[in-house]
């Protein structure tokens, strides 16, 4: 915790949703709605970053991903410059700590780092210099807190405050780095009833000290539900025989129009992507009205340009920085 | 055609030369005719595209294309991003419009898109969502509308207005994306004959409808013209034995200055790069004084920028937006 | 020598250290100085290029490399393109004669050029046109100018002017290119003296006439230096059997805080980096307190600034170009 948070509340890094205070999560969520409105102009730009750079330093590769940092980037006017650990420089036999230290000393501001070991960015988090800020974009399977906020960001939207919802997260919860940082987003921001719901041999032990309701049965799980949010199935993560089939899983977990009954009349539905079709949800679920995953995805780039410019310091409140100013 | 121009004429998407109204492509021309003044200072951008994302969306790997479109990009101030498609992101699965949506979602103003498979950017223009634009930049056998373009425009530049030229396409007329639209633009745009000289083998059946002179005979159909627009052998493209032999296509279709000789004395000789020489072109009028090939890729930054901004909506006219200042 | 420097003295390409008078060596310096205070600020960006197009053309991969030059194009508001050779164009069979012209053609402003053959950043500067410059970046065994540039400037802000100063170079100067453009760089800004120490493998025939001393024993080598700057032991460039072992390398020619106390009490630690720890430099001495070693890159990125543009021709002096000034 305390690497990510200084002494006086201020976000350094974004590692983890994990403890971050209630103030700070809505402060996230609040700036990135000021960001909203910019990129639905022709102009999606604000001179916010100008002049500072922030290099993507991605250790496993993720078009997606580090598509969406970049635009965030490019929207915010920082400098952005995009590494490819995996297929590129440590060939010379160069330590992850050198690396580091190198690019530091090329007085970059922000490393948005992904990588397949938990952990990873806290420990690169430790090691950077002050004046350095270090974005979690996924590690292993301990957090993915972007994906975490920009989905608190879309319920909030949709549904309203989240006090009096029931949020029903549904799937591979054991691997899932999106799920654990939803767990900490939802509760921290203080939502009403967060209930997971998979097959018992992809929950983690203890799941319930988290503060969530645990479910093996999907129809159970759904009932009166606001928000169901759906993981991907990561089968590259899955060891051994966990699982019987896929289509055994849809059976049991797929999100079909049927059980979608048994939730709220007004829920919606959400994926992280990409959408395993007839896996994880029915098709006609997945663009069907309730679905939210496409502005789970516009959200993303304002919820990532809010992180952004928090840990660089340069933002408070959109009202102060003349956001509404066309920028020179 | 539809697909690409809204019933009010505005020209939405790029996909084709085919049935663009003449006025339509003469405003492209114009268009450029205004950027290539631009590119000749040592400031060589306008902030016409500020805040806008154009995406290089490129599924079939073309370093020189994707160059010449992200140099236009820059040159116009847009914010561009390149995603190799074929090494990179579809490896989760995802389909190309859950891809495209996704891209969409970030709000990206346009794709511009190369694809092995003809009507590949026809089918994703179908696809996007209103205010997203598409320009083809090669589909398969199809077309290669911005090639076109700015082989009209070079050749405009070089020899004035069109209606009195005779113009001859030499080469592999059968593969070639090339080919088919350069002679759209050209009958488009007025020009007063239209020659293709190919082999029997290397020639589309009924080429003749398209309003276009047939020759299989090199030196009779050069006579008099006052264009020459060599095709690359696209060798890659060719399935079985159309072909003898590279030095036997020489020998009856490659343009040496003894054939050159049957032109008219001031013509001009194009290609559209990367040029084999000794298989289309001899070396001395590859880089002889009728040569403009080095003119056409010049020209080539131009005309994208143009594409460019004339459909992302904000280019109508050169004196309008204030491309003389200096822009801030 | 005047393929770099025109009849009038102005820098139109950077190629090599050799042979460049004392007042370039020192104006590239100065320049660099300016820049390094607008680096020490949040907004790291001067106008200087905006509008120019700088391509990194690297024929040889090195990420480490190429994103320095990235980071100083940038700050100076140049759009960069990259071009990894190795992996992508010249696959349609181009020649590099035919990919320069091309590239020419769409009014790039710089090439900066890394290759494996010594005397290809040489070649290319005699084949662009009038207008296009040529930096490199390192080329086979032969130089690697802003190398050299960027340590004698690091030499210069920790140690003052160079003529009083005794400076080591230690390892393998027969391969190395960065050795070599060291030489003429700090004999050329009048170091007084300049020794070389390296096992006789590893020496060039006939290194006295370039007016060093030549040590093959490190202690006597090190005795009273001011600065030891360690090269890179490049295994990939051995040829043979050179050297018996890493570990015996290390036991003769290490540098350990045992050895250390030979040199000028108030000496500094240089090297190119990546540093390989145990075989050239004892990590107490590479982490140590009189290791400059970051802050040689920190530097490089505003040495890379001022050869850019001087070679790009629109600088010549910190305060005539409003550098101060906050650009819009």
């Amino acid at each position: 915790m305390s690497v990510q948070l200084e002494p006086n509340g201020r976000l350094r890094h974004l590692l983890t949703t994990e403890g971050l205070p209630r103030e700070m999560l809505t402060r996230i969520l609040d700036t990135a709605e000021s960001f909203s409105g910019v990129l639905g102009k022709s102009v999606k730009k604000v001179p916010l970053l100008r002049g500072r750079t922030i290099i993507n330093l991605f250790f496993e590769p993720s078009t997606r991903t580090r598509t969406t940092f970049e635009l965030a980037a490019q929207r915010l006017s920082a400098d952005v410059l995009n590494i490819d650990v995996a297929t590129s420089s440590t060939s010379k036999g160069e330590s992850l700590l050198d690396m580091l230290r190198n690019l530091e000393a090329m007085q970059c501001d922000a490393f948005v780092v992904r990588h397949a070991d938990s952990g990873a960015a806290e420990f690169i988090a430790r090691h950077v210099r002050p004046g350095v800020a270090v974005i979690n974009a996924g590690d292993g399977r301990h957090a993915h807190p972007t994906q975490a906020l920009l989905d608190a960001f879309t319920i909030r939207r949709e549904k309203g405050p989240l006090e009096p919802l029931t949020i029903a997260i549904v799937g591979d919860i054991l691997h899932s780095r999106v799920a654990r940082s939803q767990i900490h987003a939802l509760l921290g921001l203080g939502a009403g009833q967060v209930r997971v719901i998979a097959p018992r041999t992809l929950l983690p032990r203890d799941i319930q000290r988290l503060g969530v309701r645990v479910y093996e049965d999907m129809d159970a799980g759904l009932e009166g539900a606001d928000v169901v949010m759906m993981l991907r199935l990561q089968r590259e993560r899955m060891r051994g025989a966990l699982l019987p089939s896929e289509s055994e899983f849809f059976a049991r977990f797929g999100l079909t129009e049927k059980r979608l009954e048994r939730t709220h009349p007004d829920s919606i539905v959400m994926h992280p992507g990409p959408v395993n079709r007839g896996v994880e949800l029915d098709p006609r679920v997945a663009d069907g009205p309730r679905s939210v995953i496409l502005r789970q995805v516009t959200n993303g780039i304002a919820v990532r340009m809010a992180v952004m410019s928090i840990v660089l310091g340069g933002y408070s409140d959109a009202t102060e920085t003349g956001l509404e100013e066309s920028p020179s």
